[in-house]
């Protein structure tokens, strides 16, 4: 018989999550969050006090990463939960800030059983995740990872000018070097899907196994700019034209590449993009993501198989960046899935398409994440949405996960 | 056996286009003249000076259109000649200016050989031809030939903010309508080809029979905006992957309905044109121009024929405008042809791609178009080259044919 599994309280998750949602809050009840602005701050503050209030200790580091830690038996390297409260401009009330709450659920729940951890158990809040008001995206976890030179990120300006360090000092959260997440026995983030897979599967969790790895082209086609109107098309070099084509050559080849694979053009600029005037110069971006290497590959191989000369016009390919695959822990993934199991949910295992913190922590601790499901895979904008009831099925496969990793210890 | 025909004096047309290309000339060597602009005043004082040493009497419209009148022996309607003195930003020393230059120089032709004309000789200058400081093209030859209203061409804004109303008054050559191009025996307009094809074919003399028609339209594709990273293939709206499907569907069909039809999707804008997300919509231009309106007709059917529905993006179809084919007086058509023969020069009989003063102002006056050769079909740009021969090759045939014209007054 299965013994009863200790579950999280439900109501008081709601009540945290559209009380966070307060932070922020947009006319159509979306969350505009930009990191280290008063909303952010604000937030952050409540956050704290909810931590102290379960006795919890609060630290910052020097990039104003927040760690609470609830005390241990014994003081080996804390089991860290958490992820992000920014958000970006008109985003949602869930991505990021859920992954803090679920943590801060955890805890709270752990409080209300009178159970103090084997080890300790520390909620944390990473600055700047969204890259909305700094770039880059993940910054501070990648500072703390080595991925970023903190030197650097302090220069990195909002739209308003305003340098990363100097919102830093002004936030009141700018701590200490010494406090920045170091050992720890694992870590576990949770975060809303961002995509359509587990809604359209009907799925309740996503066991998250890695990250994939991307690639991100700039691809520029030079033609001729003549005018439309008296140039025979024979003797035309339509930079569209030709844009167009490899466009078309490449969703061909890349479609037949991998089932998964995912590939975008987002960004394409028509110069001189006057209705009269044949186009002389297309640039447009191409990034493709898949969890295997050599499929990621491949795509860089198609792409460097583009002619240099086509329909009269030159093609250029500039690699922008890429970054390899991240898998997680393989233990905490297993044991996600036990705990999903005997939950009773239904999931699936699956790589994330997006970026998380959680890629840049897996360098030097063991990492995994929760997925709950998005409707209609939407996020960073005001209708994101993941039904209280999702959101409770995800904190309490990672309370029970948590549990199960203490009782490791 | 042929007789001696009267030329022009080419050394005096070189040094005339090189005198107006003064007149707002760029760094390259190009020239920078928009309508009414301080350079186009000095250019206009210059222009009327040269007229006034000729004994032409000068008049201003309403709408600052030049008009310098060489008396004939008999007050019957004039014979018209001239183009307009305003360019594009940065463009060339050809465009425009060489049709009223080839009219001075006509006038300065007849004055060398003491010919006094049978009817009157008119050269013209037409205000804002280019429409590149104020919109539409053809401003003021459209006035005057009933296509445009002048209540809403004074009202139209240059950049900076200045109607064109006020750009008239300001400039000193707002005259009286009553001066206005009425009825005349003919209008005749040298101007540059704009297009490659003289070039390409080694010719000497293009005979404007017409300028073709056009229709212009806005397509617009709507797809979903989501995650480049978390959303797969199958479950992706993309306007971009649907748009370049319809320029590729377009195009195909397009090049099938007629050899020299031309098509140009010069405009394209994605939406919201980043790289990391999905587009979810793509609007461009199709221009297509052809001389015969059945052609421009399969055109249009064609662009209704695209499916309402496409790879899951809705696709909008929308008229900007048209305008027919303008077939110019087939006399004078005929008359060019047998001065460029009897002159020995190589021609061709062709449509006009692009719009002409003159398209308009056939509507009411006998009118026909010689084109000289533009070097690798630039225009609009400050390599615009036409060689100093093939200029003066233009205005000999010009001249043969209003001397033609006054003959059989």
């Amino acid at each position: 018989m299965q013994e009863q599994k200790l579950l999280i309280n439900s109501k008081r998750l709601k009540e945290t999550i559209e009380k966070f949602a307060d932070f922020g809050r947009t006319a159509n009840n979306g969350v505009t969050r930009l990191s280290l602005s008063k909303e952010d701050v604000a937030a952050r503050n409540y956050l704290v006090d909810c931590c102290k209030e379960l006795g919890m200790s609060v630290k910052v580091d020097d990039v104003a990463n927040i760690y609470a830690t609830m005390e241990g038996i014994v003081d080996k390297p804390p089991l860290v939960m958490g992820s992000h409260l920014d958000s970006v401009k008109k985003g949602g009330r869930f991505d990021g800030v859920l992954g803090v709450i679920a943590a801060l659920e955890v805890a709270r729940t752990l409080h209300d059983h009178h159970i103090k951890p084997k080890i300790p158990f520390t909620l944390v809040d990473f600055t700047n995740e969204e890259g909305a008001r700094f770039d880059p995206a993940m910054m501070c976890s990648g500072i703390i990872s080595g991925k970023f030179a903190k030197s650097e990120m302090l220069k990195s300006m909002d739209p308003d000018g305003v340098p990363f360090g100097q919102a830093l000092a002004a936030s009141g959260y700018e701590g200490d070097a010494v406090n920045r997440l170091e050992e720890a026995t694992a870590y576990l983030e949770m975060h809303i899907e961002q995509g359509p897979v587990l809604e359209s599967e009907n799925l309740g969790i996503g066991i998250v196994e890695g990250v994939v790895g991307m690639v991100n082209y700039e691809i520029e086609v030079t033609g001729e700019s003549d005018h439309a109107g008296t140039t025979p098309m024979r003797m035309r070099k339509d930079a569209l034209f030709a844009a167009t084509d490899v466009i078309a050559e490449l969703r061909k080849k890349l479609s037949s590449l991998a089932e998964d694979l995912v590939y975008t053009m987002g960004r394409l600029i028509v110069t001189p993009n006057i209705h009269t005037v044949i186009p002389d110069r297309v640039v447009f971006t191409l990034e493709a993501r898949h969890k295997d290497p050599e499929v990621v590959e491949q795509v860089v191989q198609t792409i460097q198989a583009l002619p240099d000369l086509l329909e009269g016009c030159s093609i250029k390919t500039k690699k922008l960046w890429g970054r390899d695959t991240v898998a997680f822990n393989s233990a905490i993934c297993c044991q996600l899935e036990k705990s999903t199991k005997e939950l009773g949910y239904s999931y699936k295992k699956m790589y994330s398409g997006a970026g998380h913190d959680a890629q840049y922590i897996a360098d030097y601790i063991p990492t995994a994440m929760i997925f709950v499901p998005s409707v209609k895979g939407k996020s960073h904008c005001e209708e994101e949405m993941t039904p209280y009831e999702a959101c409770a099925k995800g904190v309490n496969v990672a309370l029970d996960t948590v549990l199960a990793i203490l009782s490791e210890q």
